[in-house]
């Protein structure tokens, strides 16, 4: 079994992972690759989005990875915009009053991954999902560069 | 900083783990552990919710965990019953009739990402889900261990 540890030079570092040709013509001599700016192609959707249906619409763009240490693919962020991508709940209070110290939650990823389960890795042909009644914070600065941890902070490299 | 790599004697190995004290009393002198055998703690509610509301409830158990390369925490699966977690759409055909070679979707972990956006992390209080009108496949046998990438398989060990 051939298998790849892959780092895109977006910083995505992914395990099996390839130039996709599902879900292309591939009697054409064509691949299907990234966005180039992922978080740029969020903010140019969110604002023709916003602008077409007169709605503050956020955007994510989500793709599908293999992870380390886990077997299947799940969807993740690869670019965002007017969404915090990261929760943080360090120095809020749980049940017992007891602050928390560590806790980031990635809901962009975890908002992915629900959409994901719509949205199928087949001939599905749906590439969009709405979620709405999601109650998560507007930012105009915060993008999925966010999510990928920076080499110093990275235990596993 | 202080970080650890951390392998559960159940398989999974997390960044930044430990032994959760949240949403515990932390004046008494005790720590929240995971259940022993979290497969057989998702078949004993399956069984039991099933019989009392007299329908098929899949049951999947699911916890927070920090991940290799990204930062925040996601929700995933770590026990579950008469739910296939992983679906193999190897050899099924995309929007081109291209053939998928290999693509497993961990629908169990997606879905434990879902749910835990309606879960949260803090004073919530929302231990259970209820998932409705996903189509999963249901199995007597599959549980959660499949999501474990074996030690063989294993890229990053």
């Amino acid at each position: 079994m051939g298998v790849l540890i892959v780092e895109h030079k977006l910083g995505f570092i992914h395990a099996n992972a390839g130039i996709d040709r599902s879900n292309i013509d591939q009697e054409k001599d064509i691949v299907l690759l990234l966005p180039k700016d992922p978080d740029l192609s969020a903010k140019k959707l969110s604002e023709s989005l916003s602008k077409h249906f007169k709605k503050n619409i956020s955007v994510i763009i989500t793709d599908t990875m293999g992870r380390p240490f886990r077997n299947g693919i799940v969807g993740f962020t690869i670019g965002s915009h007017n969404i915090e991508c990261l929760i943080d709940e360090r120095g809020n209070k749980d049940l017992y009053g007891n602050t928390l110290k560590f806790t980031q939650i990635a809901i962009a990823d975890e908002l992915a991954a629900a959409s994901s389960l719509l949205m199928g890795q087949a001939a599905q042909k749906k590439p969009v999902v709405l979620i709405s009644g999601y109650k998560f914070m507007q930012s105009d600065t915060a993008n999925a560069k966010t999510l990928i941890r920076s080499e110093e902070e990275d235990l596993f490299r």
